[in-house]
C-alpha cells in the first residue's frame, strides 16, 4: 500500500536545462559539407572558371562538380595562399597569413622547411604551425571554427589530410581542434603512397615509415583501393553515424588528393592514358582528379539518399594552385599547368593562388549561379560560422576573413572597398614567376607582388590580364605607389614577418620602404651608413635615409 | 641593394597575443592521472582500507597501489554509485545521480537496461546517458571536466572504457566530451573478452560482433596479450606523445579490468590458482587484479623514467562494488565478497558503493596518510579543476560535487554537515541486500536506504555496523524520519526521478511520504481517495491523506 501527496510536485532543476528552444534551434541547423581539395589548380576541372573553356576543361573529367555547380554559386575569383599549411591555417582560424605567420609548409617541429635564398634569411616564421593551446613555441594560438561548431552542437568530422601543425605538437592532432571524429589527417601535408596495395605508404617489415605514410587506414592495407576511394568510404560511414546521432554534422572533406605523387587511379587512369593520349604522367594526374570529383559524387549521393540534401550546405575549395614547377614536374612547359594563369603552386601570380570554389546552400543560394567577386580563403570562418546560424562567440585571435554570406544570398558585394593580402616571406623551395619570398596586395583591377629579395614589384591589372603578362610597375607608378604603401602599411599593422638581408643582417625593406630609384649623389657618413639623393624618371626627389648597402 | 628605415619598428599584432603569463602559468600546471578500475571492489587489494587486514588483502596482490599509497593519501570513506553509467556520468559532469538521472547502465539507443520488478516500473531515466549537446532525447546534457581541462591548456587522454553514453547517440564517444586522444573507448561499459588471441571479442568472420568487443586495438589482435596490458602499451605511447606536445596532459586511465568476464591473465593465474589453491574463477579474478596492479606500476615507472612523477598527480578509483551477486557469480557464498561490506555491485550497501581510492599529489599530500572522511564520484570534478588551477569555468549543469583539496592538503573537512546522496528506482536485474529500485542518504555515521518498491526502510550506523547486519528504522524512529525527510527532500529539489507503482499507476512515494503506520480509520471518499487516521506505536498521529492503494 502506497501513500501519496500527488498535490506536491517537485522542483524540477537538472534535466531541465535543455530547454525546448535549445532543441528547436539545434535541429535546424544546416550540415555543412566542407570539399578540400590538396594542390587542385583552377583549370583541372570540366567545369569554366575562367570566361571560356580552355584545354585544361576539355581534358579533365569532373561530373560532380558541374553537378555540384547546377545546385549552387561558383566563384571565379577565389583566393587562397600558394602553399597548403598557410592556407589551412587560414581556413581554421579566419586570420590572414600575415597575422599567423604560418607562411611556408610545416613537418617537423621546430624545423624550418625554407629553401636557400642567395640574399635573404626567411623569418622566423611558425614552423609549428598553429594550435588551440598557449604556450608553444613558434606556434600560432588560435580558436579554430571547428570547435565553435562543436562548441554550438555541431558534430565535427576531419576525414584526409590535415597539416595544421608540425609533428609532436598540438597541432599535428585534429582533435586538438575541435574535431570530434579524425579519419587519416596528421601532421604531414602530403601522403608516400594513394595505393592500398602500398599500404598507402605504410612499412610493415619493421622500418620507419615516413612521416608521409598515411595514417589510420589500416583496413585498407594490401587492398586494390585508391586513398581517395577508402577516405569517400570511411566518410559515408562517419556520415551514417552522424545521421543517427542527432545532431548537424560538419564534414571536412580534405582529400589528399591531387598533390604528388602521381599515382595511378586505375579506374581512370586508361580512359586519359589511351582514348584521350595524355603522356603517362599527365594521365595519372588526370585519374587523381577524377577519383576525387568522383568522391564529391559519392557524398552528393549519400546526402540525396538520406534526405539531406536540402538541409546541406556543400562548399568545395582547392588550397592552392596547381603545382606546375620543376619538383614532381608535370609534363609540358613548366609553369603553364594553370593557364590561363600564370605559374602554379608556390606562386604569388594566380596560378599559385586562385581556386576553383562551389557553394551550393539549398534556399539560401540561386542554383547555377556565378560570382566574380573576390574572395579570400580565411573568408570561410566567419561565412561558415554564419550559416551555422551562430553569431556569439570568442575567439582568441583577431579574425582576418569576411563572411561570404552577402554574396551568397545576393544581398550585397564584400569586395568592393576591399583589398586582398598575402604574406610569403619564404622559401617554398621552387622556382618560377611569383615564386620566392613575396608579399602581395588585391586591389579592384590590380594586383601587386613585392619580391623581398629583389626589391622587385610587380603591378598586374588581373582583369584585363589575367595571365599577368605585363608587368605595369615602372608604367603606373602612381598604382606602384599607392599599393606599396596600402601593403606596407597593412603588413606592419598585422604584424607581418618579413626576411633579413644576408649582406646586412638588417630586416629587407617593407614594400613601401623601397623605391625604384636612381642614385644622383652619396656620401659615406659614418658606422657604414650613407647620405644620400635619388631621383626617380628625372625627378629629384631628394632627401636623406640612412642605406644600408654593401657594408 | 636594400634601403632600410632602420628607426621604423613595426607594431606586432597576432602572434603577440600568447602572453608570457600564460606561457609560465600553463607549464607550472601538474599532469592529472585518473586511474580508474571497473568494478573492483573494497577488498580486492593487498592494501588494507579498513581498520584491518582482511583475508582478501591476503589474498590478492597489489604492490603498485601499495606504493601509490606510500606517496599519497588513502580514503576509507570513498562512495561512488552502485553501478557503472551513474558513477561515471556523475564523475565526468559532477552531479549526483539523482540529478542526471543515468540510474541504470546504457548501452542500446533509447532502449532501457532496466529488469522486471513486480511491483514498480522504473521511471523514464537517460537511457543514453550523458553529452555535451543538446537536443539528445533521454540524455543529460552537460560540460564535462575533460572539456574545461582542455579548453585550459590539457592534452586529454582517454584509455580503455567509456561507457558515458548509448551506441549512436553523442554520448558514445569520449572524443565529444574533450578527449583528444581516445583510445579504445566507446558505449560498451563492459568487453568481450580480454584477450588478443580472441581479436578482444572482434570477430574476422564477417559475422556482426558484439557491442562488448574493444574497439581500436587491431594491431594487438591475435597475439598473446591481455587487454589490460594492451592498453598499457597504448597509454605509455600517449604519455611520450604527450610529453613531447609541451602541454599539461590529463589521462583517464580506465581499464576494462577487473569487470567479467573473469579471462585468465596467465602472468599470475598459476599463482593464485596453484600456490595459492584459489578456484578456477577466483584465481582468474585475482590475476585481472594483479594485471591492473601492473598497468599502475608502469605507469608510475613511466612517470619516473620521464622526470614527471614530481608534477604529476595520480588518482586511483573504482567506479562501483565488487560484483557480488548471482549473474556471472563468483565463488562462495553470495553477496561476501565485499565483505566486512555487505553485498556488491549493484547494491546500495556498502559494498556497492564504497571504492578503493588514493591520490597521490607531490608537494600537497602527505606522503602515506589516510582520510577517513567520506567524498564521493562527483567530487572530482570540482577537485580535479581546482588541481589544475582552474576556478574561472562555466558548465551548463549544476555542479554538486564538492573539492576535496581541503581534506587532500588537510586544510578542512569537507564531509561536515555534509549528507551524501544516491538515487537508484532502477532494477539492475540482480538481487540481493540493498539491489533494487532505492534511495539512500548518508549522514555522518548514519545511513538510510528507501526501497522505492516495498516502502522498506533501512537504517545502518556505518561506522559501528560496517556490514549493515542491524536496520535500526524499527530501532530509532527519529533518525528514521529525520533522514527520510532530508533524503525526500534532497530528491525533489534536483528533479530526481522515481518508479511507478504498476497496481496504481501512480509515482512511488518519496521515502518522507512513507511511514510504517498502523491505520486506525479507513473512510472511502469518493475517487478512489480515502480519508484515514493513522498512528504509530501506540501514539496516535491522526490526519488527513489521499490515500492510494488497491484502487
Amino acid at each position: 500500500m502506497n501513500i501519496n501527496k500527488p498535490l506536491l510536485y517537485s522542483f524540477v532543476l537538472g534535466s531541465s536545462i535543455v530547454s525546448a528552444t535549445d532543441l528547436h534551434a539545434e535541429t535546424d541547423k544546416p550540415n555543412i559539407i566542407f570539399f578540400l581539395v590538396d594542390d587542385m589548380g583552377w583549370q583541372d576541372t570540366s567545369l569554366p572558371f575562367w570566361t571560356e573553356k580552355t584545354p585544361y576543361n576539355m581534358i579533365y573529367e569532373t561530373p560532380n562538380m558541374e553537378r555540384l555547380a547546377e545546385r549552387g554559386m561558383m566563384f571565379t575569383q577565389a583566393y587562397a595562399n600558394s602553399i597548403s599549411s598557410p592556407s589551412r591555417c587560414s581556413l581554421l582560424t579566419g586570420c590572414n597569413s600575415a597575422r599567423h605567420c604560418v607562411t611556408n609548409w610545416t613537418l617537423h617541429k621546430d624545423q624550418s622547411t625554407d629553401g636557400n635564398n642567395e640574399k635573404i634569411i626567411p623569418p622566423e616564421w611558425n614552423v609549428n604551425g598553429i594550435c588551440q593551446t598557449s604556450g608553444i613555441p613558434r606556434t600560432f594560438r588560435a580558436t579554430s571554427f571547428v570547435q565553435i561548431l562543436k562548441d554550438n552542437g555541431y558534430h565535427t568530422i576531419h576525414c584526409g589530410k590535415a597539416h595544421f601543425g608540425a609533428i609532436d605538437t598540438p597541432g599535428e592532432n585534429p582533435h586538438h581542434f575541435g574535431f570530434e571524429v579524425n579519419i587519416a589527417g596528421h601532421a604531414a601535408g602530403g601522403l608516400a603512397s594513394y595505393l592500398g596495395e602500398q599500404n598507402f605508404g605504410n612499412k610493415t617489415d619493421g622500418t620507419e615509415s615516413s612521416p608521409f605514410a598515411v595514417p589510420g587506414l589500416e583496413e585498407y592495407w594490401g587492398k586494390d583501393i585508391f586513398v581517395t576511394e577508402a577516405l569517400t568510404v570511411e566518410a559515408k560511414k562517419a556520415l551514417d553515424k552522424a545521421k543517427k546521432l542527432g545532431q548537424p554534422f560538419f564534414l571536412y572533406m580534405s582529400h589528399y588528393a591531387v598533390h604528388v605523387p602521381y599515382d595511378k587511379d586505375m579506374r581512370y587512369y586508361g580512359k586519359y592514358r589511351n582514348e584521350k593520349g595524355l603522356t603517362e604522367n599527365e594521365a595519372a594526374y588526370a585519374s587523381l582528379i577524377e577519383g576525387m570529383d568522383k568522391s564529391l559524387g559519392d557524398i552528393m549521393d549519400w546526402l540525396e539518399e538520406n534526405d539531406m540534401a536540402d538541409n546541406t550546405i556543400v562548399i568545395f575549395m582547392s588550397d592552392n594552385g596547381g603545382l606546375a614547377a620543376e619538383s614532381w614536374s608535370r609534363d609540358g612547359e613548366l609553369h603553364t599547368q594553370n593557364a590561363p594563369l600564370s605559374s602554379g603552386k608556390g606562386s604569388a601570380r594566380e596560378g599559385g593562388i586562385r581556386e576553383p570554389m562551389i557553394v551550393a546552400w539549398p534556399g539560401m543560394v540561386e542554383a547555377g549561379s556565378k560570382c566574380d567577386s573576390y574572395v579570400i580563403i580565411e573568408d570561410f570562418f566567419p561565412t561558415i560560422l554564419e550559416m551555422a546560424g551562430i553569431t556569439d562567440y570568442e575567439t582568441v585571435q583577431a579574425i582576418d576573413g569576411i563572411s561570404m554570406v552577402p554574396l551568397l544570398n545576393g544581398s550585397g558585394d564584400t569586395s568592393k572597398g576591399r583589398a586582398l593580402f598575402w604574406n610569403c616571406p619564404n622559401m617554398w623551395g621552387n622556382t618560377g614567376p611569383g615564386i620566392g619570398p613575396t608579399c602581395t596586395v588585391r586591389e579592384g583591377d590590380w594586383k601587386l607582388i613585392y619580391y623581398y629579395d629583389t626589391g622587385k614589384k610587380e603591378l598586374f591589372n588581373i582583369t584585363e590580364d589575367i595571365g599577368e603578362k605585363n608587368n605595369l610597375a615602372e608604367t603606373c607608378p602612381e598604382k606602384t605607389k599607392k599599393l606599396s604603401k596600402k601593403l606596407g602599411r597593412y603588413l606592419r599593422n598585422i604584424g607581418a614577418q618579413r626576411p633579413t638581408v644576408k649582406e646586412t643582417g638588417k630586416p629587407a625593406p617593407w614594400p613601401d620602404q623601397i623605391r625604384q630609384y636612381q642614385l644622383y649623389f652619396l656620401q659615406n657618413l659614418h658606422n657604414g651608413e650613407m647620405l644620400f639623393f635619388y631621383g626617380r624618371r628625372g625627378v629629384v626627389c631628394f632627401g636623406i635615409e640612412f642605406l644600408h648597402g654593401h657594408e
